[in-house]
Protein backbone atom coordinates (compact mmCIF):
# COMPACT_ATOMS: atom_id res chain seq x y z
CA UNK A 1 0.00 0.00 0.00
CA UNK A 2 1.42 3.27 -1.36
CA UNK A 3 1.67 6.90 0.11
CA UNK A 4 -0.99 8.54 -0.72
CA UNK A 5 -1.40 12.25 -0.55
CA UNK A 6 -4.28 14.83 -1.04
CA UNK A 7 -3.93 18.07 -4.08
CA UNK A 8 -6.42 20.38 -2.59
CA UNK A 9 -7.76 23.10 -5.55
CA UNK A 10 -9.69 25.75 -3.84
CA UNK A 11 -10.73 28.92 -5.40
CA UNK A 12 -13.75 30.82 -6.98
CA UNK A 13 -16.10 29.24 -8.69
CA UNK A 14 -15.53 29.25 -12.71
CA UNK A 15 -11.42 29.71 -11.04
CA UNK A 16 -10.92 26.24 -13.25
CA UNK A 17 -10.36 23.74 -9.94
CA UNK A 18 -12.39 20.94 -11.59
CA UNK A 19 -10.59 21.08 -15.08
CA UNK A 20 -7.20 21.56 -13.74
CA UNK A 21 -8.26 18.70 -11.24
CA UNK A 22 -9.31 16.13 -14.12
CA UNK A 23 -6.14 16.96 -16.27
CA UNK A 24 -3.73 16.37 -13.23
CA UNK A 25 -6.23 12.99 -12.75
CA UNK A 26 -6.08 11.98 -15.90
CA UNK A 27 -1.68 11.88 -15.85
CA UNK A 28 -1.98 10.25 -12.57
CA UNK A 29 -4.16 7.46 -13.61
CA UNK A 30 -1.85 7.24 -16.42
CA UNK A 31 1.21 6.73 -14.48
CA UNK A 32 -0.47 4.42 -12.11
CA UNK A 33 -1.55 5.94 -9.64
CA UNK A 34 -5.34 5.16 -7.41
CA UNK A 35 -6.99 8.28 -8.48
CA UNK A 36 -9.85 9.81 -6.15
CA UNK A 37 -11.07 13.21 -7.42
CA UNK A 38 -13.44 14.50 -5.06
CA UNK A 39 -15.66 17.32 -6.81
CA UNK A 40 -17.38 19.81 -4.56
CA UNK A 41 -20.34 19.56 -6.62
CA UNK A 42 -20.55 15.31 -6.94
CA UNK A 43 -19.40 15.35 -2.66
CA UNK A 44 -22.76 17.96 -2.25
CA UNK A 45 -24.77 15.52 -3.83
CA UNK A 46 -23.64 11.94 -2.01
CA UNK A 47 -22.77 13.46 1.35
CA UNK A 48 -23.88 17.11 2.27
CA UNK A 49 -27.00 16.69 0.64
CA UNK A 50 -29.31 19.81 2.58
CA UNK A 51 -26.53 21.57 3.74
CA UNK A 52 -26.86 25.00 2.57
CA UNK A 53 -24.41 27.57 1.90
CA UNK A 54 -24.22 29.46 5.30
CA UNK A 55 -20.65 30.00 7.12
CA UNK A 56 -21.45 26.82 9.27
CA UNK A 57 -22.99 24.68 6.22
CA UNK A 58 -20.09 25.34 4.11
CA UNK A 59 -17.80 24.29 7.11
CA UNK A 60 -19.32 21.13 7.48
CA UNK A 61 -19.33 19.98 3.81
CA UNK A 62 -15.72 21.08 3.70
CA UNK A 63 -14.68 19.30 6.95
CA UNK A 64 -16.76 16.50 5.43
CA UNK A 65 -14.50 16.55 2.47
CA UNK A 66 -11.33 16.39 4.44
CA UNK A 67 -12.48 13.53 7.00
CA UNK A 68 -12.96 11.40 3.37
CA UNK A 69 -10.23 12.77 1.89
CA UNK A 70 -8.03 12.04 5.21
CA UNK A 71 -9.44 8.56 5.25
CA UNK A 72 -8.90 7.78 1.27
CA UNK A 73 -4.76 9.24 1.88
CA UNK A 74 -4.42 6.67 4.83
CA UNK A 75 -5.76 4.21 2.19
CA UNK A 76 -2.77 5.26 -0.51
CA UNK A 77 -5.18 6.90 -2.70
CA UNK A 78 -3.99 10.35 -4.76
CA UNK A 79 -7.16 12.37 -3.37
CA UNK A 80 -7.75 15.16 -5.65
CA UNK A 81 -10.27 17.30 -3.99
CA UNK A 82 -12.13 20.68 -6.46
CA UNK A 83 -14.04 22.87 -3.84
CA UNK A 84 -14.55 26.38 -3.18
CA UNK A 85 -13.63 25.08 0.36
CA UNK A 86 -14.04 29.79 0.92
CA UNK A 87 -12.81 29.99 4.84
CA UNK A 88 -8.83 29.64 5.78
CA UNK A 89 -9.62 28.28 8.56
CA UNK A 90 -11.48 25.19 7.15
CA UNK A 91 -9.25 24.25 4.79
CA UNK A 92 -6.83 24.29 7.96
CA UNK A 93 -8.82 21.75 9.77
CA UNK A 94 -8.54 19.73 6.76
CA UNK A 95 -5.09 19.86 6.45
CA UNK A 96 -4.57 18.62 9.92
CA UNK A 97 -7.14 15.70 9.06
CA UNK A 98 -5.08 14.16 5.96
CA UNK A 99 -1.37 14.65 7.63
CA UNK A 100 -1.98 12.27 10.45
CA UNK A 101 -2.04 10.01 7.40
CA UNK A 102 0.17 11.92 4.34
CA UNK A 103 1.30 14.90 2.88
CA UNK A 104 -1.57 17.41 2.13
CA UNK A 105 -0.91 19.82 -0.88
CA UNK A 106 -2.59 23.39 -1.01
CA UNK A 107 -3.59 24.72 -4.36
CA UNK A 108 -4.91 27.92 -4.55
CA UNK A 109 -6.75 28.12 -8.09
CA UNK A 110 -6.80 32.05 -8.69
CA UNK A 111 -9.04 34.35 -11.36
CA UNK A 112 -10.06 37.33 -10.41
CA UNK A 113 -13.71 37.95 -9.56
CA UNK A 114 -14.05 39.69 -13.66
CA UNK A 115 -12.50 37.01 -15.19
CA UNK A 116 -14.86 34.08 -13.44
CA UNK A 117 -17.79 35.85 -14.24
CA UNK A 118 -17.00 36.44 -17.89
CA UNK A 119 -16.29 32.56 -17.81
CA UNK A 120 -19.09 31.62 -16.28
CA UNK A 121 -19.41 28.14 -17.51
CA UNK A 122 -22.82 27.69 -14.89
CA UNK A 123 -24.24 30.88 -15.31
CA UNK A 124 -24.22 30.93 -11.85
CA UNK A 125 -22.27 35.13 -11.78
CA UNK A 126 -25.03 36.86 -14.14
CA UNK A 127 -27.31 34.93 -12.00
CA UNK A 128 -25.22 36.17 -8.34
CA UNK A 129 -24.50 39.71 -9.97
CA UNK A 130 -27.82 40.50 -10.13
CA UNK A 131 -28.72 39.69 -6.92
CA UNK A 132 -30.33 36.31 -7.25
CA UNK A 133 -28.01 33.69 -5.58
CA UNK A 134 -27.01 34.84 -1.85
CA UNK A 135 -24.17 33.58 -0.06
CA UNK A 136 -22.45 33.29 -3.57
CA UNK A 137 -18.76 33.68 -2.52
CA UNK A 138 -16.50 36.31 -4.41
CA UNK A 139 -19.94 38.30 -4.94
CA UNK A 140 -22.22 38.13 -1.97
CA UNK A 141 -19.86 35.90 0.25
CA UNK A 142 -16.30 36.20 1.36
CA UNK A 143 -13.23 34.08 0.03
CA UNK A 144 -10.46 34.02 2.05
CA UNK A 145 -7.47 32.92 -0.19
CA UNK A 146 -4.98 30.62 0.93
CA UNK A 147 -1.98 32.25 3.53
CA UNK A 148 0.62 30.26 2.61
CA UNK A 149 -0.73 27.28 -0.49
CA UNK A 150 2.43 24.84 -1.86
CA UNK A 151 0.98 26.23 -5.75
CA UNK A 152 -0.50 29.30 -6.71
CA UNK A 153 -2.15 29.22 -9.92
CA UNK A 154 -3.06 32.06 -12.01
CA UNK A 155 -5.69 31.09 -14.56
CA UNK A 156 -6.22 34.63 -16.47
CA UNK A 157 -3.02 34.75 -17.72
CA UNK A 158 -2.44 30.39 -18.42
CA UNK A 159 -4.40 27.40 -19.95
CA UNK A 160 -5.64 24.60 -17.86
CA UNK A 161 -2.71 22.31 -19.18
CA UNK A 162 -0.07 24.74 -18.43
CA UNK A 163 -1.64 25.01 -14.56
CA UNK A 164 -2.04 21.28 -14.78
CA UNK A 165 1.55 20.77 -15.66
CA UNK A 166 3.24 23.37 -13.41
CA UNK A 167 0.74 20.96 -10.67
CA UNK A 168 2.76 17.79 -11.74
CA UNK A 169 6.41 19.25 -11.80
CA UNK A 170 5.30 20.13 -7.92
CA UNK A 171 4.00 16.74 -6.90
CA UNK A 172 7.15 15.19 -8.50
CA UNK A 173 9.59 18.27 -6.36
CA UNK A 174 7.45 16.53 -3.73
CA UNK A 175 8.30 12.68 -5.36
CA UNK A 176 4.42 12.09 -4.30
CA UNK A 177 3.80 10.23 -7.37
CA UNK A 178 6.91 7.92 -7.46
CA UNK A 179 6.26 7.37 -3.67
CA UNK A 180 2.36 6.33 -4.64
CA UNK A 181 3.07 5.14 -7.77
CA UNK A 182 6.23 2.28 -6.28
CA UNK A 183 3.15 0.97 -4.05
CA UNK B 1 -3.07 -1.82 -4.23
CA UNK B 2 -4.76 -5.28 -3.01
CA UNK B 3 -8.61 -6.13 -3.68
CA UNK B 4 -10.33 -4.45 -0.94
CA UNK B 5 -13.59 -5.60 0.05
CA UNK B 6 -16.27 -4.41 2.51
CA UNK B 7 -17.83 -6.18 5.62
CA UNK B 8 -20.85 -5.14 6.66
CA UNK B 9 -22.74 -5.87 9.96
CA UNK B 10 -26.20 -5.19 10.36
CA UNK B 11 -28.33 -5.50 13.30
CA UNK B 12 -30.23 -4.04 16.24
CA UNK B 13 -28.77 -1.58 18.90
CA UNK B 14 -26.83 -4.22 21.40
CA UNK B 15 -26.86 -6.85 19.60
CA UNK B 16 -22.94 -6.77 19.18
CA UNK B 17 -22.03 -5.46 15.67
CA UNK B 18 -18.83 -2.71 16.90
CA UNK B 19 -17.08 -5.56 19.41
CA UNK B 20 -17.01 -8.21 17.03
CA UNK B 21 -16.37 -5.67 14.46
CA UNK B 22 -13.29 -4.14 16.65
CA UNK B 23 -12.42 -8.07 17.29
CA UNK B 24 -12.25 -8.55 13.44
CA UNK B 25 -10.34 -5.46 12.69
CA UNK B 26 -7.91 -6.13 15.15
CA UNK B 27 -6.94 -9.57 13.70
CA UNK B 28 -6.89 -8.20 10.37
CA UNK B 29 -4.53 -5.21 11.18
CA UNK B 30 -2.56 -8.17 12.67
CA UNK B 31 -2.54 -10.11 9.27
CA UNK B 32 -1.42 -6.91 7.26
CA UNK B 33 -4.77 -5.57 6.23
CA UNK B 34 -5.29 -1.83 6.27
CA UNK B 35 -8.27 -1.47 8.06
CA UNK B 36 -10.75 0.87 8.12
CA UNK B 37 -14.10 0.67 10.64
CA UNK B 38 -16.57 2.82 9.87
CA UNK B 39 -18.60 2.55 13.63
CA UNK B 40 -22.54 4.14 12.76
CA UNK B 41 -22.02 6.13 15.78
CA UNK B 42 -18.59 8.12 14.42
CA UNK B 43 -20.12 8.30 11.30
CA UNK B 44 -23.12 9.96 12.17
CA UNK B 45 -20.84 12.76 13.56
CA UNK B 46 -18.45 13.11 10.64
CA UNK B 47 -20.69 12.49 8.05
CA UNK B 48 -24.42 13.10 8.89
CA UNK B 49 -25.16 15.39 11.47
CA UNK B 50 -28.06 16.92 11.79
CA UNK B 51 -29.65 13.76 9.64
CA UNK B 52 -32.45 12.20 12.20
CA UNK B 53 -33.93 9.10 12.72
CA UNK B 54 -36.60 9.16 9.78
CA UNK B 55 -36.81 6.56 7.14
CA UNK B 56 -35.22 8.96 4.71
CA UNK B 57 -32.51 10.14 6.95
CA UNK B 58 -31.58 6.90 7.92
CA UNK B 59 -31.46 6.12 4.18
CA UNK B 60 -29.48 8.77 3.61
CA UNK B 61 -27.06 8.06 6.18
CA UNK B 62 -26.57 4.50 5.13
CA UNK B 63 -26.05 5.18 1.43
CA UNK B 64 -23.70 7.82 2.75
CA UNK B 65 -21.91 5.43 4.09
CA UNK B 66 -22.45 2.87 1.38
CA UNK B 67 -20.90 5.24 -0.73
CA UNK B 68 -17.43 6.17 1.48
CA UNK B 69 -17.18 2.15 1.76
CA UNK B 70 -16.82 1.98 -1.83
CA UNK B 71 -14.60 4.53 -2.33
CA UNK B 72 -12.47 2.96 0.62
CA UNK B 73 -12.81 -0.54 -1.04
CA UNK B 74 -11.73 0.53 -4.17
CA UNK B 75 -8.45 1.91 -2.57
CA UNK B 76 -7.61 -1.57 -1.42
CA UNK B 77 -8.93 -1.15 2.31
CA UNK B 78 -10.45 -3.95 4.67
CA UNK B 79 -13.79 -1.85 4.87
CA UNK B 80 -15.83 -2.76 8.35
CA UNK B 81 -18.84 -0.82 8.88
CA UNK B 82 -20.72 -0.89 12.33
CA UNK B 83 -24.45 -0.15 11.31
CA UNK B 84 -27.92 -1.16 12.26
CA UNK B 85 -29.10 0.43 8.58
CA UNK B 86 -32.39 -1.41 9.49
CA UNK B 87 -33.62 -0.98 5.89
CA UNK B 88 -32.87 -3.83 3.29
CA UNK B 89 -33.22 -1.45 0.11
CA UNK B 90 -30.80 1.12 1.39
CA UNK B 91 -28.33 -2.41 1.94
CA UNK B 92 -28.89 -3.49 -1.05
CA UNK B 93 -27.88 0.07 -2.51
CA UNK B 94 -24.97 0.21 -0.48
CA UNK B 95 -24.06 -3.63 -1.77
CA UNK B 96 -24.43 -2.33 -5.46
CA UNK B 97 -22.00 1.22 -4.96
CA UNK B 98 -19.40 -1.40 -3.48
CA UNK B 99 -19.79 -4.24 -5.42
CA UNK B 100 -18.32 -1.61 -8.15
CA UNK B 101 -15.08 -2.33 -6.64
CA UNK B 102 -14.72 -4.92 -4.37
CA UNK B 103 -16.49 -8.04 -2.37
CA UNK B 104 -19.46 -6.78 -0.45
CA UNK B 105 -19.63 -9.37 2.34
CA UNK B 106 -23.09 -8.73 4.86
CA UNK B 107 -23.20 -9.71 8.04
CA UNK B 108 -26.58 -10.21 9.58
CA UNK B 109 -25.60 -9.46 13.89
CA UNK B 110 -29.08 -10.89 15.30
CA UNK B 111 -29.86 -11.22 18.53
CA UNK B 112 -33.55 -11.09 20.05
CA UNK B 113 -35.24 -7.69 21.14
CA UNK B 114 -35.19 -8.96 24.59
CA UNK B 115 -31.62 -10.16 24.43
CA UNK B 116 -30.49 -6.50 23.19
CA UNK B 117 -32.90 -4.78 25.88
CA UNK B 118 -31.18 -6.92 28.38
CA UNK B 119 -27.54 -5.64 27.69
CA UNK B 120 -28.89 -2.04 27.21
CA UNK B 121 -24.86 -0.99 26.97
CA UNK B 122 -25.82 2.98 26.09
CA UNK B 123 -29.04 2.28 28.10
CA UNK B 124 -31.28 3.13 25.44
CA UNK B 125 -33.11 0.66 25.26
CA UNK B 126 -35.04 1.64 28.75
CA UNK B 127 -35.92 4.98 27.44
CA UNK B 128 -37.04 3.36 24.41
CA UNK B 129 -39.43 0.70 25.86
CA UNK B 130 -41.10 3.98 27.80
CA UNK B 131 -41.84 4.90 24.89
CA UNK B 132 -39.53 8.08 25.38
CA UNK B 133 -37.59 7.72 22.13
CA UNK B 134 -39.44 7.92 18.95
CA UNK B 135 -37.99 6.09 15.85
CA UNK B 136 -35.82 3.61 18.07
CA UNK B 137 -35.60 0.21 15.69
CA UNK B 138 -36.76 -2.74 17.09
CA UNK B 139 -38.62 -0.79 19.22
CA UNK B 140 -40.85 1.76 17.60
CA UNK B 141 -38.88 1.80 14.20
CA UNK B 142 -38.62 -1.48 12.52
CA UNK B 143 -36.25 -3.68 11.20
CA UNK B 144 -35.91 -5.82 8.24
CA UNK B 145 -33.23 -8.25 8.53
CA UNK B 146 -31.03 -8.76 5.48
CA UNK B 147 -32.80 -11.34 3.00
CA UNK B 148 -29.47 -13.40 1.65
CA UNK B 149 -26.69 -12.25 4.16
CA UNK B 150 -23.37 -13.96 3.40
CA UNK B 151 -23.03 -14.56 7.34
CA UNK B 152 -25.44 -14.84 9.97
CA UNK B 153 -24.48 -14.59 13.45
CA UNK B 154 -26.70 -15.18 16.89
CA UNK B 155 -25.41 -13.43 19.40
CA UNK B 156 -27.41 -14.65 22.35
CA UNK B 157 -25.85 -18.29 21.80
CA UNK B 158 -21.91 -17.39 21.58
CA UNK B 159 -19.37 -15.04 22.72
CA UNK B 160 -18.24 -12.01 20.37
CA UNK B 161 -14.94 -13.82 20.11
CA UNK B 162 -16.24 -17.24 18.71
CA UNK B 163 -18.94 -14.71 16.50
CA UNK B 164 -15.71 -12.93 15.49
CA UNK B 165 -13.86 -16.29 14.53
CA UNK B 166 -16.51 -17.33 12.68
CA UNK B 167 -16.03 -14.17 10.28
CA UNK B 168 -12.99 -14.24 10.03
CA UNK B 169 -13.20 -18.02 8.90
CA UNK B 170 -15.32 -16.94 6.24
CA UNK B 171 -13.44 -14.20 5.02
CA UNK B 172 -10.62 -16.92 5.03
CA UNK B 173 -12.79 -19.35 2.40
CA UNK B 174 -13.84 -16.32 0.63
CA UNK B 175 -9.68 -15.78 0.30
CA UNK B 176 -10.26 -11.94 0.71
CA UNK B 177 -8.06 -11.72 3.56
CA UNK B 178 -4.75 -12.97 1.29
CA UNK B 179 -6.20 -10.81 -1.48
CA UNK B 180 -5.73 -7.89 0.30
CA UNK B 181 -2.44 -8.76 2.51
CA UNK B 182 -0.60 -9.47 -0.96
CA UNK B 183 -1.51 -6.03 -1.68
Amino acid sequence: MGTGFTLWLTGLSGAGKTTIGDIVGAELTRRGCRVEHLDGDVVREHLSAGLDFSRADRDANVERIGWLAARLTRHGAAVIVSSISPYEAARQRSRAMVEEFGPFVEVYVSASLEECAKRDPKGLYEQALAGKIPHFTGVSDPYEPPESPEIALETASEPPESSARRVLESLDELELVETAVAA
